[in-house]
């Protein structure tokens, strides 16, 4: 109720303020005997990890993950699994002068105005830190979907006004982990750098967009009316730090399509269903037909920038302020295991469901 | 979990299938002693309805609405709030064609997948006359919301190729009913209607965009992390048949923003705090802000076409069909009350959750 | 979370005051392709109703069932299963005496204070005609649960002072239908049966108690910490009118027992685990061990009395009251068909949930 | 959904095995500005920590909390407030006699078959260590709750055979901890310390009965139907570990009462609602009548006893065991602090929803 949770059958609930002593997170419903492979979790962790090259902030936060509870001799015993990474980066000192300020675009004001109190060093509870918990979650739900064949392709299809121009057939996705932003086209990876490079000489930030491919989801899965596949999808997306909007299959670009193009005819294709095009996204009435599911999240510039802004103080005072230390002009690259992450949970959550009632 | 219901503390769980005896609901969580203006709910359920105007499919349901508990003397009690209309227009005739048949870009063949069986009559339980008990849900929330000044102003805003260019703040929202598409600007109100006839004509169908603005929700609504108050708002939107995207605030705009064109700058102006833009569409880390809620729903083309397509049946054998029967050309004039619905249920749930908290 | 619903992957919603125009609810997340036998649901209905004997009510409320969605040429689809029962029995003049009355022991006075407005006719929302809906959904769960030889025995073991005096293994089930009073030995009825006839003349009114037997529950159902497989039991029955205390297995003979006598000692028997005793009352930790599964549910006696009572008016006024009108003496026989039909739907709800976690 | 989180806007979620690094737990929905009584919580722990006093295990578990989360500056921040507690007395060298063996009427069998994996060191998760965090949560609650002056008097009322003789309005509370097992008369208290003594003599253990009042809750609190006030304490006493029954106001006595007995009429004393009785408990339809609510909570004997014993090991044979280690002859003291905290857990729950329904 809180907004600490996600997910119903396969369920996170995470804690943590940026700069209190760790951020974790307690996985409810993880099925029993499950090997977990603390190296592929660490690995996607480090995707997300500030400082793990040029373009991003240097901070090295390390983050190695302890496991408290629920793994029992390198397997899950269906009991729940907790887990922390220690925040060792607490340079409190940073943030004493932003005590009474609110950052224009931050969730200062909002988190203030809301509780009556907030711990103001770094974001606190709003600081993208927290989404280190869904990686772990995430991670996990991928290692229990690989028994099905299911696969997630996830990388960064724009960078401010530098767009990726292939189809989604034509991506050669073995390149996504071949360049800082990850893009999975070398030479437009290579506009994205200098943009992002340019960009913070100016002391401004770049928003983004990120794509994903689901590949080996089943028809039949998701649930009708309400909680559609689609929809779990975009609320799992929107929930993001920074996201501002979420389309999948033909998206926004659909409103002016006509029917005939829009439909997707389905085919007996070597004596399989098979479907012509691919505008719904692998999944019609909420529910998915067996084809890939993709989706486009968008992201907003990062609202830390090195220029001065206006804005208020607590005591209702207008002022103007620079907001300093090591910040992200872009964190597109590092939201990529975050939305894989996010994806893997809300596809595991459906697949457990559907053995209720299938 | 099985997906009919919708909301936490404001609670909606629906039922029916478009041809069974009757649609409706329950609503648990109504707090006591509201006043219901029956009137005002029938009238937002005739916005819904089909058959209301020349352009729209004119099988004219009634939909006359039953109360069968939870008020008393006018007044809601407290109780389950439980309502149903019914299906007075059962042609199942016209549909025994498609019992084995599978329509492109429905939901015929994910639910058969699914359930392994399916009222295959019209679109049985994934019919759009299911948001027909959201709308009602929806106006029993404007209703409790209006104590609080929370009003929405929810329109057509492009219909195929036709976009409506005014900014938000120029919109003359007087003039949304005033024409047949909900379109607030009568020229283009007229184009998007002369669009449709034409379409009709070819025998093809239009998808469109319905916008929607939500004033009055004061700042401090919404919950961090995973049900910030966009994250809801986005499922809500899409959990609406034909919908595939969501974006609020400067949404996909954002990406090729900087952060410095993006960021909303604080101000004190006679004495209150203001934005000097609101990119931020009134919710800053998941929680409003004061200013205006706004956002945008992709809807996507009527996938019953009056033109041969090819599909599958039952037997896994590839076939030609075309739909037969009375569809609408465009729904999207008639999801404007289903978006605004939603849009109100999301609103209370946060409000009375924010009762909790406070 | 208002109190309307029971479940959480079978889950019922209900609605309906006692004098309101029906009462029914939704169940969602039945499985699909059940075959729904409607005369078994009546059969387990008609056991509730009042009327049925001489010693109860004799009000004939009839309550025929009706279905309004979720069933399709005889078989659940997988979509919400809506029914109804409406309240022919409107008498309400027989109520506007009580409408600033507080009843003793009644739910008049907290409904009043908690909502500040009741629908006053019959007891409203928190008359007993709600458990009909419950008893629907248990004969679904019933339905649902044969496939796997699970089965229950529910009887009345005391009413008033007089107590059936065999051990559950001594009892002949075949007998419970053989009287009005449900106990499963002819002369401990008739007894019964006598004593009820007493207290009516003496306008008084009895408690009683109700036993179950669960047979056939797979050993590993039910789970851990919170939701224990007796928790949930018991919440169940404590959320049936009039109850007042819940036990199973050695329940409050445990206390005082050692550990030694109360350990149920394991054994091979012809190749199979045993027990040799069935003091857990088939649930160990929280899940089942295979064992029959069995408790106990305490009523008190019915509050409408033909008696002079004190009470107080919403005048805050102290009056004398007498309850007018036709009441059951002893509630307890029409309380067996509500005990098995919760016990159903809690044994079905963790049954479907091991599916996801086995 | 697994069975590891209780309450609903004040959410508790738990983790921890007894021989694991830690136990802990997450709160979600602890409103904000708390002020975070840490040696009031740490009384709380303590009052259930073994090794005590001469009568219980001798194991110092020590059992200090740590705060991760959701506490700045002594105050609860509104967002999640998570804590540990290491467990360092890992003496697992004691527990790898049992890894293959299931002992008698504990939960080895049980989880093993449900799970397919357990962690066979102690109790696993099934250990009764998991309470530890149940009570921190608890001990907030009592935080919370003193606002409204709601206080909790829980205290043992039989051991054995020994049964505490007063009528609840003649107890001396003042008397609860002045004894090793917190009955509030000294002499019975003396009689079930020797029964104590005696039965650990002869390897064998003991149960008994611990008993609540909670005063000061308003009238008004519970839900109806499903979520009776009453229910959700069953719920709550019913999944804490050994417990085998629970009865409120006149419990099981009511089975034998008549209905002119059990009514507690109403009366206006000194301008004030009253009632002449209180078999009710406090509870009148789900919903309290502010009266003082009590009940008892029935807790079986320890299952692990120093004597021989039939069972049978995961190869399915039948073997002999003596369950060697320190454990316990009787919990029921120790088990006070759980009561009360599930208690205060309840209460706190119900009195945040009513903020949202009044």
């Amino acid at each position: 109720m809180a907004g600490n949770s996600y997910g119903t059958l396969f369920k996170l609930t995470t804690f943590g303020e940026s700069h209190g002593l760790a951020v974790g997170g307690i996985i409810d419903g993880c099925p029993s005997g499950l090997e977990m492979d603390i190296n592929f979790i660490q690995m996607q962790l480090n995707k997300r990890r500030p400082g793990q090259s040029a373009i991003v902030t240097p901070r090295d936060e390390k983050d190695k993950i302890v496991f408290l509870s629920g793994i029992f001799e390198g397997k899950s015993t269906g009991t729940p699994i907790a887990f922390m990474v220690n925040n060792n980066d607490q340079q409190s000192k940073d943030y004493s002068a932003l005590k009474e300020v609110f950052r224009p675009s931050h969730a200062d004001f909002t988190y203030q105005t809301k509780y009556g109190i907030r711990d103001h060093r770094g974001s606190g509870r709003a600081s993208a830190r927290e989404t280190l918990s869904r990686v772990v979650a995430g991670a996990i739900a991928q290692l229990w979907l690989k028994q099905f064949q299911i696969s997630f392709q996830t990388y960064v299809s724009q960078i401010g006004t530098i767009k990726l121009d292939s189809k989604a057939t034509e991506i050669d996705y073995i390149q996504i982990e071949k360049n800082e932003v990850r893009c999975p086209h070398q030479a437009t990876a290579q506009q994205m750098i200098e943009l992002i490079q340019a960009t913070e000489k100016e002391g401004d930030t770049l928003g983004g967009m990120v794509s994903c491919n689901i590949n080996g989801v089943p028809a039949g899965i998701g649930e009708p009316v309400f909680d559609k596949l689609h929809a779990e999808l975009g609320k799992a997306m929107l929930s993001i730090n920074a996201v501002k909007g979420f389309e999948f299959g033909s998206g926004f670009s659909a409103v002016s399509m006509k029917g005939s193009e829009h439909n997707d005819a389905m085919v007996i294709e070597n004596g399989k269903i098979d479907f012509e095009s691919n505008h719904s996204g692998g999944i019609q009435g909420g529910i998915s037909n067996g084809a890939p599911i993709y989706f486009n999240v968008a992201f907003k510039p990062v609202s830390s920038i090195k220029k001065n802004q206006s804005t208020i103080n607590s005591n209702n005072t207008q002022i103007e302020i620079e907001v300093k230390g090591r910040h992200d002009v872009c964190v597109v690259p590092r939201a990529v295991p975050i939305v894989e992450a996010m994806a893997a949970m809300v596809i595991m959550d459906f697949m457990l469901l559907q053995k209720v009632y299938k």
